[in-house]
């Protein structure tokens, strides 16, 4: 059975993971950062086990060049030979209107994601940069290019349009896109799985940045994040939904221009903006006042931030009952979603005219797959860590045939 | 019993009714159009007939004169004296977070509006000028302002803030204000008569803006309008909710500014963005192909807008199932509310999730008030006619204790 390697490219950053398709298992991972810059780091995970390597990577060639030698390591590896990868998996930001599922790439792939740089200007480089790095380095092992957009393609056009000029649609590409398909691909996967057939599914994909999807027939009807990452749920540090015509006041009160305002609202924004802090622990820790160290100003600031997001993502919820006629359970996954019951808690009680309820106990842990709703709950509840890595693993080898 | 006078004054408009406050009936009303313009008319209605003026108006006072001339004329009129002139109510725009109720009008509240011109740069030197006119005019006249806001300012800050920095709301009061209240306040209190309490109601004011609100114990919990009309619904010219971020790509391939881009989504997106039509009736005839006279693409624009508009309405009812926990009843209002019959068949099939059933047959009826749900129908619908000019008279009168 097929090793696969799996290839996350930022800016200056590249995440990889060798994953046994058998066991679906990652045997080694890590993390390159601050490549093109002083400084440069390798974070390598084998067998329970980390090694830090400082090293200055010119540019991602230089990464994966090193990142290879690891691979096929003796001592830190998992392969005798690259020759047991069968597939390299890509993850790109942004499949466009051109790809609604994952593809093979070769040279003409390759210029289609090209083109579409101008809808992910910055991500969709950095994923081009991962591609060129394998191609020079493994040109006979083939590669597969898996979109975060492309689980979103099968929404419809009430869905997916503006109501803008038809022009901006069809000449200017504007229209909802939708990101973290990947995730929210695996997940509704699992929770069809758990719930014993394709049901009427949301998936709340929280961590950083957040999202939610709306599944049924195991095909996405709609979800949060729309023409970029910064609308639907209020994240970490960027705003979500807001009236636009906020901006024309932000930019004349910040003196900003409108790609300074955007920026204000995707950097500055979201619980950052309300607490000073972009880190649900942090704020958590000012809600209660740990330590008595917190202000009453921070403390009601953490308490608002706390309970906005989750009227929001709670409202987000209620509103896709539209287009999946119904609702049979819903699922938290990424950081936020896995990991923070008191979230999870603040949702699942703003969603009780649903006649949804969670067992306590159940909700407690951290990061434990499962269901957590009561038996006599309406609408089921599940906790289902993400797995993006082995998503685009599968899809890769399936795309091959392997 | 008093009667009421009741402006609601435009940039270059000024509509009028006098309310008889026993009966609830508007005895004389009307409209100057066209004040400080070449071409100023006034259309007056009284006893189910009409006059059409043709009359230079350089101000709001000289409309304003002419007005209070045709009240108390013996043919047209409905007063033999403006001393029957009780009150005078004004529509004004914005009370921000000043006014959260009706207030009688003295010098000391004419400075506060003024100061709330920033929140409403159209509308609220608009509304001014009403109130200037009467007080030269009708000096002994106690006169009201209603806020078109007041209704919303129960609302929380967890559905009234954004996710943007802190000093955006304290310093600058960018929050979500809402619309409408007027129509909303009077249409809820329509509904509680018609449920037989206060309930969980959802109140859609679809005219040419349109707006929802959630409304529990009588109070208004959330709202679809934000810190503008812009927001929420896609409405006759306006886009409703987008990603901000499209407005760097607008301000790009259009070459407009920030407030250039606002603007097209103020006046030229919406339904009219997507159809070439703001008005449904002509956007109906499209999607119908009335007469053949339409081309497969101008029909298939009008059906997406038919259709986006029913699905963005519905998640929005739907989304207030947080807010209210639970759904008792909707009611359909304005314009397109009352009298489009496909549209609320749409709305009432997305929201089809919660057990919502309306009868054909009455829903078929234009602007008439009443239920037209099913008996089985787990959530109420109404048809309820907005009044907002009774609403205003009878605020006004209830703040003078007349």
């Amino acid at each position: 059975m097929s090793k696969v390697l799996v290839l996350n490219a930022g800016s200056s950053s590249l995440k990889y993971q060798v994953i046994d398709m058998k066991t679906e298992e990652a045997l080694v991972k890590g993390l390159c950062e601050r490549i093109g810059i002083d400084g440069g780091v390798i974070t390598h995970k084998y067998n329970g086990k980390k090694v830090v390597t400082n090293i200055e990577m010119k540019d991602h060639t230089a990464a994966l060049e090193f990142v290879l030698k690891s691979i096929v390591d003796k001592e830190i590896g998992c392969v005798k030979s690259l020759d047991e990868i069968s597939a390299v998996g890509h993850r790109v930001l942004h499949g466009g209107e051109t790809f609604t599922k994952a593809v093979k790439i070769d040279d003409k792939v390759i210029s289609q994601i090209e083109e579409l740089i101008p809808l992910g200007p910055l991500h969709q480089p950095a994923n081009l940069q991962g591609i060129y790095a394998c191609k020079k380095l493994m040109p006979n092992v083939p590669q597969v290019a898996v979109f975060d957009t492309a689980f979103h393609s099968t929404m419809k056009p009430k869905a997916f349009r503006y109501a803008i000029p038809n022009e901006d649609y069809t000449e200017y590409h504007i229209r909802k896109y939708g990101f973290h398909g990947t995730s929210h691909k695996y997940v509704s996967q699992k929770m069809a799985e758990y719930f014993g057939r394709k049901g009427k599914f949301v998936v709340l994909h929280i961590g950083n940045g957040a999202s939610l999807s709306a599944v049924s027939g195991g095909v996405c009807q709609d979800t949060s994040m729309g023409y970029t990452p910064l609308d639907g749920c209020m994240m970490g540090t960027r705003s979500g939904s807001v009236d636009a015509s906020i901006l024309p006041t932000l930019c004349e009160k910040h003196g900003f221009d409108v790609n300074g305002a955007i920026n204000y609202l995707n950097k500055k924004s979201g619980l950052y903006g309300l607490t000073g802090f972009s880190d649900g622990r942090d704020v958590e820790n000012a809600s209660k006042n740990a330590n008595g160290a917190y202000t009453t100003e921070q403390v009601n600031n953490a308490r608002l931030a706390e309970d906005m997001r989750a009227y929001i993502d709670a409202k987000i919820v209620a509103s896709y009952v539209v287009p999946l006629g119904g609702l049979d359970a819903i699922a938290f996954t990424a950081g936020v979603g896995e990991n923070d019951y008191l979230y999870r808690q603040r949702v699942v009680n703003y969603l009780a005219g649903f006649g949804i309820e969670i067992d306590e106990e159940k909700n407690s842990k951290r990061g434990v797959e499962g269901e957590i709703s009561t038996e006599d709950s309406d609408v089921k509840v599940y906790v289902i860590p993400t797995n993006e890595e082995l998503q685009i693993a599968k899809e890769s080898i399936e795309v091959l045939g392997l």
